[in-house]
């Protein structure tokens, strides 16, 4: 590359928050790769690719702290817990995630302890999958002529906790990109139904953004669950649901890919 | 840097459109920095820093297509106009916007005009200013204790054009981030008051997010469009308004900024 920015130290004993964007190592920011390639401590999620970590040092300790597959997966206390030993051993210490660290992604919590735990941190946004997925597809999140809004919402639903009121996003009539769509997609295409969007409104799955198992899915709100189904989606996967969602036909032929 | 991911080739004759991010050059893309120091023609917005176009080639022609400023600016036909001239003179064309190319960007207008010429073109997503500027402020767009949903909303009217419905916002409840707020300010407040939003619901501007004159202002609802005006807030800016807009708070001693 001819030009280049500078880059800033990695001081130790600091914690750096990064985003690691959809899963292409390509779509990492400039400071989260430097981030990648010079900490000391990786404390990752299960969504980081494993092209993102081949970047790091050699010397460098991964330490997975993923919330999916079949083993069981440390607490968010234990990894909280993890980062502030490793940081206050004088680690640098890169705690990097899929997409934006602060879009559904637990970033919150994790800052707040090491906040009250008196260490320093820093934030490296990542490219947010619902965004950064649906515009690879040819989707964009806003268009002109559809919507003045776009509402980001997460379908699971987290022990003891409510979700979203879908019903009143239905009335809204403004697209939405569903994080986590799977467990309760029946329930939410209900849900928006009677809030009054109509059985017909365009909606695209996307399963796997620029990763392995990369598949795009288009359907109907009514059919949604259905197709999900059919085509055996799974995690991780949005949903976008929305007159934007059809838009893509408009212009695949001339898109290309990265791949 | 130790590792660095494989780059594509930009063929001759291709229009890539890039988010350049909110302005700092370290929160590119890896690609969109690569399309940066590759491309012929960078036909580039007004948000896009300086720091951004000074990695082009020394014989980069930039072509500015920027909609502020005293100037008049290029109408959309004219952008569409060049871009495709460029393309078909088989120049590699970047198209650089600030933020994410389809948050509120007119990139989609961009794309179709491509798409009908019949030209090639690729999406290089970026980080949107609206979720980066929050995240560097110390705002989560989301939190486990605050929302499951986080609105994206244009609070600028183009003509002849509605904007969000911002009462149904307000009763939504959940935050809301507002691209382009100082226009109708006063007039979205109210809307989203009579729709239920209390008067004291946390509210903050983030004004030149990484950029030369970068401000935050803390306030609450009722008290955004004087505190905007008190504090002399121009453009571009950001507002987060809703729980997650107090949170920063919470935080701030221990976060360490990029400057
Ligand atoms: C716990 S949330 C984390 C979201 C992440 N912080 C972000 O900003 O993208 C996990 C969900 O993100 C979405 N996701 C993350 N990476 C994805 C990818 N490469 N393709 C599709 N969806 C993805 C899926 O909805 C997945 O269930
Ligand atoms: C035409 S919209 C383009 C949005 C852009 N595509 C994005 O995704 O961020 C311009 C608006 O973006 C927001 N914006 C862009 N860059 C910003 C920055 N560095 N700081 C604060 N707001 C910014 C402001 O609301 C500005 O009025």
């Amino acid at each position: 590359m001819d030009g280049f920015p500078d880059l800033p130290e990695f001081p130790p004993g600091e914690v750096w928050l990064a985003g690691a964007g959809p899963g292409d190592p390509r779509l990492l920011t400039v400071l989260a790769l430097h981030a990648v390639t010079v900490a000391d401590d990786i404390v990752h999620d299960a969504l980081v690719d494993p092209r993102v970590l081949r970047l790091a040092r050699k010397d460098a300790v991964l330490l997975p702290a993923g919330k999916r597959g079949g083993k069981p997966s440390p607490k968010q206390d234990e990894i909280n817990a993890l980062l502030i030993d490793r940081a206050r051993a004088g680690r640098r210490v890169l705690r990097l995630k899929g997409g934006d660290p602060f879009v559904f992604g637990r970033g919150w919590d994790e800052v707040t302890a090491l906040s009250e735990a008196q260490l320093r941190f820093r934030i490296i946004p990542g490219l947010t999958a619902g965004l950064a997925g649906a515009a690879l597809a040819g989707i964009p999140a806003t268009s002109r002529d559809t919507n003045h809004a776009v509402v980001l919402a997460a379908g699971h639903r987290a022990e003891g906790q409510s979700t979203a009121d879908w019903e009143a996003l239905g009335r809204l009539g403004q697209p939405l990109i569903l994080y986590m769509p799977m467990t309760q997609l029946e329930e939410i295409v209900a849900a928006l139904q009677r809030g009054g969007l109509a059985a017909e409104t365009p909606a695209t799955l996307i399963q796997s953004a620029t990763v392995d198992g990369e598949r795009i899915v288009e359907s109907r709100l009514d059919a949604l669950a259905a197709d999900a189904q059919h085509h055996r989606l799974g995690s991780p996967c949005i949903a976008v649901i929305g007159e934007i969602a059809a838009l893509r036909k408009e212009v695949f032929a001339s898109m290309v890919g990265w791949s």
